[in-house]
């Protein structure tokens, strides 16, 4: 029974142990600095054992699923303790550092640098669900400095997830993913937040949920232990994308204290565009 | 057979007519000053047939589902015409204004100022929806302006459709849907329209959505048709909490910059408890 080690027994790290256990029959080994995290994975039978460093050598792959500001220091850890054949993989959601950190490692063709695009605003060991990743898009990073047979093992692995691939230069990922998805949080983050400040009545929340806010808020529930460390890791992408964000804001602010309803409606109907894209139709 | 008339065949008139026409029997005439959408609503079975003002003298029900800035002028030609037993009621996102303009109607008893909190980021008689409102909370204002029976007759109806009915006052209606649901709406409208200023490419945008964007993201396909009026006559709530946002995302985008984690953490803790209220549970 090959053997799968898995750093960080949360959302990701979780559900990729309990879906490779099933669709691949791994044993499974969990790492988690949090001794909850382990008594809660090995209750719900995420993971098989309990396991430490010296694990590494015989193992066939090992995901490493920390929050992000600690990947780099794990990564260079497990490289350094890997068997020949060993395929090491991370899920990080800032991709730029990891790869600078690792270029000149003498295993880093053991390594695939890879962001799965999946989650739910959960986490911890008890947010691990099956099928997260069917049908989800896995970006990889710099995987030309993959030895050909490790690479390939792992592409044999995301597609046992049903995973489709992407292949992105990392300075690029990061762009587009603060672009995308961090703003998406920052802008979730602060609606929760402010909406907890200035609406006193919390059963009002609760009635008016159904008109739109249940959704947009939605991301405001995820971890800050997760997400501080990736606004901080992407920050200059991050910022970038809060000023013209701010910027928006302010300007259509303007555009309602002025009654000016032509702006209004064109700032609206220019983000209505939004649509064909992510119905995929121009 | 009954008739029910509805003015503004868009989303919500639209599945009122679809759903009265089916769980009460009615005949349901419509009135919309766009051509295609009586042709559509036709089409769609939405609605029996055209009508217009001349058809309200017998009409047991008149709904007034046209976009908030037109509901004044609209309701009160329909009350001018109305029989005795006619029901009246508005389903406009913002409740102060309509409440005072007909306040002096003689016909003010057969008025109920109601917003059900229910839609989709859809618009135009093909957003029609079955079982659109069941199980929503419908907002009830100045209800004891209404005649007993009338407001009865509502009753009678919004419970066929499995409301949930919520008594408010007017202005404090306005603050908290300003707060909850009209400040999410700009919020997801600028993000739509930020990330397709910033990120060029619709590609990346696409694969990247499911990572949280998608769904913060919604909002921004609503009409402007719809939204202007709404953001306008709502004017002063909105703008309050548009300050408080903007102020919060500020502050967010300096604890980034300083690298203050530990305030990073905090506002990002301040927000999850919209978890706990979400859920119903303190």
């Amino acid at each position: 029974m090959e053997k799968l080690v898995v750093f960080g027994l949360g959302l990701i790290g979780g559900s990729l142990a309990l879906d490779l256990k099933l669709r691949m029959n791994f044993k499974v080994v969990g790492i988690d600095k949090n001794p909850e995290h382990i008594k809660k994975a090995l209750e719900l039978g995420i993971i098989d054992e309990a396991g430490d460093l010296d694990q590494l050598a015989d193992a066939s792959v090992v995901i490493i699923a920390v929050p992000v500001n600690i990947i780099p220091k794990v990564t260079l850890q497990v490289l350094d303790l890997i068997g020949e054949d060993t395929l090491v993989f991370d899920v990080g959601s800032v991709k730029n550092e990891i790869c600078k950190i690792v270029r000149n490692h003498q295993n880093r063709k053991n390594f695939v640098a890879s962001h799965p695009l999946a989650g739910t605003e959960y986490s911890g060991p008890e947010a691990a669900i099956l099928d997260l990743f069917d049908n989800k898009v896995n970006i990889v990073c710099e995987a030309d400095k993959t030895d050909w047979r490790i690479l390939d093992k792992a592409l044999s692995l995301f597609k046992k997830l049903n995973m489709r691939i992407k292949m992105m230069d990392p300075v690029a990922h990061d762009r587009h993913i603060a672009y995308v998805s961090h703003l998406s949080h920052v802008s979730s983050f602060m609606l929760g937040k402010t909406v907890l400040e200035i609406e006193k009545n919390e059963q009002a929340i609760f009635d008016m949920a159904s008109t739109g806010f249940a959704s947009t808020v939605r991301l405001a529930k995820s971890s800050a232990n997760t997400w501080a460390p990736i606004f901080m890791e992407n920050k200059e992408n991050l910022i970038k994308s809060l000023d013209e964000y701010i910027k928006n804001l302010i300007e259509f602010k303007s555009f309602v204290e002025t009654n000016n309803e032509e702006k209004l409606k064109e700032a609206m109907n220019n983000a209505n565009y939004i649509k064909s894209i992510l119905n995929g139709i121009k």
